[in-house]
């Protein structure tokens, strides 16, 4: 049997909060037993909240955090600064060995700031990368490093596919994930000098399943299992993804509002049409975990509703039950002694 | 009046070689008074092709190379030793002031290579980039660079905006440009360290009308008129692009075939869906210039039709009477002597 998975989340983080939050909570508690919330931030505010709903009052909890930091803060201020803000207060919870996992819709900034300087990295973990899942026409591929840590090097992304690799392994299921390096051109000669570098050393890495270049083109159709690449060129990617995902679909909304004929054929397509929205949308996966920290600390989009933070915080069970710190401590670990 | 503007075609490049040049090239002709057609490529292939239409026989010209440079064939090696491929010849046209333009289909390395080695830059033009126009929802906009040169300096990025600037004012009628730089966030001190270091230029270049970042999410909406970057990022930003849309329509197509309802409503949505998939059409706008040449260079899609072709064809007699080059070389030129 699996021990009880702590969670704090951030009550206060979001264009939602507090109500998103509380109900993510409530519904993940129904949902899941082998979970606890801590719902940290403004007491009352939640307390509102939560009296909505009829849940098992000994399994969520709330710890009192008087600040929040706001979305356009300078972060590395926002974290020095706000000791009593939701971010800190939960991130000092898992610091201290009182939560395995801390959840944030608020400040992507603060979130990563904090999760270095107070949850603080694995020992050999050079950087920590955020790794989002990003719905493709097969499933879904991890991306790693999608907005952690610009100009990173060589030896950083392939700490990158060895932890995306156990992280698809062991929460996704996916058996010797295929492993790529985002590129310009599907040749080893191609790329920028970071790319070039960091493609042989790739390729000598025992632990993970290299398979070569991956073209951008091809990131969509499901090319490869996990994508590894610096933070600038991954928050690309994402955005690329959100944004002409949702430019389309509302360009296709307009289309089909354009004639009578077309407004009757909208009808009839509708449930189908509302199949496939769905199936590109990133929150069915919950948030994006940041990878390599003395626990866990997940992001969940600035506008999440219930439904994200409820899978966010089932994803965090899933996570603490598979051990996947232990798991990317020993493969680490492995790496610093082959070099002694 | 308008001179006649002379365009070098290569007629053995992309996947529709010889046909789809040469009925691009009839048609431009039939539609544009002021163009002349040299089809560059093996003359027997071309003559059977053209001897299916009706056109002026003066204004199309067959100009015989021999050879042919693949798609995969190592750009710079192609370039040095195939003297008598359709790119060689053609861009050897354009180097003799016999034409004004060329067009290609073909290798993309190929055309990048030919086009800095054979055409040559524009005196103090560090880099020529690859500018393709990328349909938005309000129009479409500039990428530059988008695969000429990886690991690009601010120096160069600032003369990309400058003469991107020039490209949208003059040839898409945009007055006043907004540029901005693609970036991970909106705020001046975010971005990797080439964004960091080249956004104070941008702010301080008189010549063009900076707006700041650009997030990649805002890219789809058409947020600026001139994306500025290197063109690893800009290489992702165009084929996440188009990936993404060709995905999402796909799985809408597959979607909307999954039931009766949804098929008898695809039936009805057909033509208001077939506007929004050609509003969402690269090819409506013609090739990528390689802009800061002694010339113009234009690559179109590997995939071209004759369509795109021919609006390639229209835009090279565009470039060339709005005299770009011309204007290249004013704004270019005034930076060195500002600095002498």
């Amino acid at each position: 049997m699996s021990e009880i998975t702590k969670v704090a989340l951030d009550a206060m983080g979001g264009d939602n909060a507090p109500a998103a939050a509380v109900k993510g909570a409530v519904d993940a508690v129904l949902k899941e037993p082998g979970v606890h919330v801590f719902l940290v931030g403004q007491e009352e505010k939640i307390h509102t909240e939560l009296e909505k709903y009829n849940y098992d009052k000994e399994r969520i909890e709330i710890v009192n955090a008087t600040e929040v930091i706001e979305m356009a803060e300078p972060p590395v201020m926002a974290i020095r600064r706000k000791k009593d803000s939701s971010i800190v207060i939960g991130m000092k919870l898992v610091k201290e060995g009182k939560a395995d996992a801390f959840v944030s819709a608020g400040s992507t900034g603060a979130v990563l700031v904090g999760g270095q300087v107070i949850v603080g990295r694995i020992k050999g973990v050079d950087r920590a990368p955020l790794a989002p899942l990003i719905p493709t026409a097969k499933g879904f591929s991890l991306l790693i490093d999608c907005g952690a840590n610009v100009d990173a090097r060589p030896a950083h992304l392939v700490q990158f596919a060895k932890m995306g690799s156990i992280y698809m392994k062991n929460i996704m299921g996916v058996e010797n994930p295929k492993v790529g390096i985002v590129n310009i051109g599907a040749e080893e000669e191609k790329g920028n000098a970071l790319v070039k570098e960091t493609f042989p050393l790739l390729k000598e890495t025992k632990e993970i399943n290299f398979v070569g270049s991956v073209e951008a083109r091809d990131i969509p159709y499901g090319a490869v299992d996990v994508m590894v690449c610096e933070a600038f060129a991954g928050n690309i990617i994402l955005k690329m993804f959100e944004g002409t995902g949702n430019v389309l679909i509302s360009k296709i909304k307009e289309g089909l509002m354009s004639s009578l004929r077309s407004k009757i054929g909208a009808v009839l397509i509708k449930p189908a049409l509302k199949n496939v929205v769905k199936s590109f949308d990133a929150s069915e996966y919950g948030g994006a975990p940041l990878l390599g920290l003395n626990g866990l600390v997940v992001k969940t989009h600035g506008s999440s509703k219930s439904k994200e933070i409820c899978n966010t915080i089932l994803q965090c069970v899933n996570f603490h039950n598979q051990r996947i710190n232990e798991k990317i401590r020993e493969c680490i670990q492995a790496e610093s002694d082959s070099v002694e």
